[in-house]
């Protein structure tokens, strides 16, 4: 599918949200095609931008015509290796735990919680869902024996790394950690980092602070 | 403070994980300064690309000394406007809502939940740490009357951008959204997104599928 070499990180990182908003239509509207410049408008990126970001994996649409919605939701699927559901191991039953094994925006996009463990026995054995939280114990042999790939990690900060190793080593791809700590890796693992609070103070860089005392003013 | 005009956004975005790796290294360990090469070497970031953000700001270390620890945090928590505590709205009071009223990592990284809101009836009234879940038609008068600036949804698509309609104009600044859809908000007014299979889609594009089927392969 890659015509043109190397693909620049930020242009993947656009893919994902081109496909959201193109299922999104394909479900809530009757129009089959859509333009660069219509899916700019609903997303807030120019259409120039998309047009570009989509030419780094062939020509999906045409020019008049625009994109045929059914045909580029394919394609991107294809292209982000979502054809098949890929099994997702949950690491900390807690609220974030629980919010990430019962939400329903896994459903369509590609992924599906398969496990979700816990060191605290005093959760082992709830349901979330339709699964039943395991003891971290069994991590390395469920897995191996599930054949998953990906994990997301809502655990204490204490525990962070050691978790994480012992995902890699069970044969875990990539990670979505939940966890404020830079994680070590090795080459080839993929780690993607939320941070609710990275993001908002990267908001509050451009806010003017609402009551600013003497010793804090401007210098 | 800013001494060579207009941030570049990536860069203003790398400060809040240099501040809280700081902050970290000041809770946990004896030293005072620390350098450009050890802060990169913890955060998986060159020690020139460090040296080079820290530089739109001013001077912060000393040749062969590096930086002095407590003095490089208080910078950057000016230079984002943390030295107040911003109180923040959250809105929706699901699993996530919860897990993000009762999120520890807030305290003393310059955020405070100080209202939760649901439309929901039976949720209202609900305690969530401190708080009580507030009527989603409190919510404009309890913003003004609390002075927030801040909010974070998580509520269903449907009502999404209703909600951020309704934030804006009561006089939220900036929203973070756990919501998988893009938000419009007027000029001046900053969003931040969190979707998680957003971020799993685009380390897939990075993984080999596990399972290729023949109608799949390659072309």
């Amino acid at each position: 599918m890659n015509v043109t070499g190397e693909i620049p990180d930020i242009v993947v990182g656009r893919l994902p949200i081109y496909l959201r908003e193109l299922n999104r239509m394909a479900r809530s509207e009757d129009n089959m095609t859509t333009s660069s410049r219509d899916l700019g408008h609903r997303l807030g990126i120019s259409s120039a931008q998309i047009r570009k970001d989509l030419s780094h994996f062939g020509e999906f649409g045409k020019q008049g015509t625009g994109y045929h919605i059914g045909y580029l939701i394919d394609q991107l699927t294809q292209i982000l290796h979502l054809k098949e559901e890929w099994g997702v191991a949950v690491v900390g039953a807690g609220y974030l735990g629980h919010a990430l094994a019962n939400y329903r925006g896994f459903q369509d996009r590609g992924f599906h919680v398969v496990c979700v463990f816990d060191k605290d026995l005093d959760k082992v054995g709830i349901k979330m869902g339709d699964l039943t939280v395991q003891g971290i114990d069994e991590l390395e042999e469920t897995i191996d024996r599930m054949n998953v790939e990906m994990a997301i990690i809502a655990v204490p900060v204490s525990v962070a790394q050691e978790i994480t190793d012992r995902l890699v080593k069970a044969g875990v791809k990539a990670l979505l950690s939940y966890v404020p700590i830079h994680l070590n890796v090795p080459e080839g693992v993929q780690v993607s980092y939320s941070d609710p609070v990275v993001q908002m103070q990267r908001m509050t860089y451009y806010l003017t602070p609402v009551a600013t005392t003497a010793a804090e003013s401007s210098t």
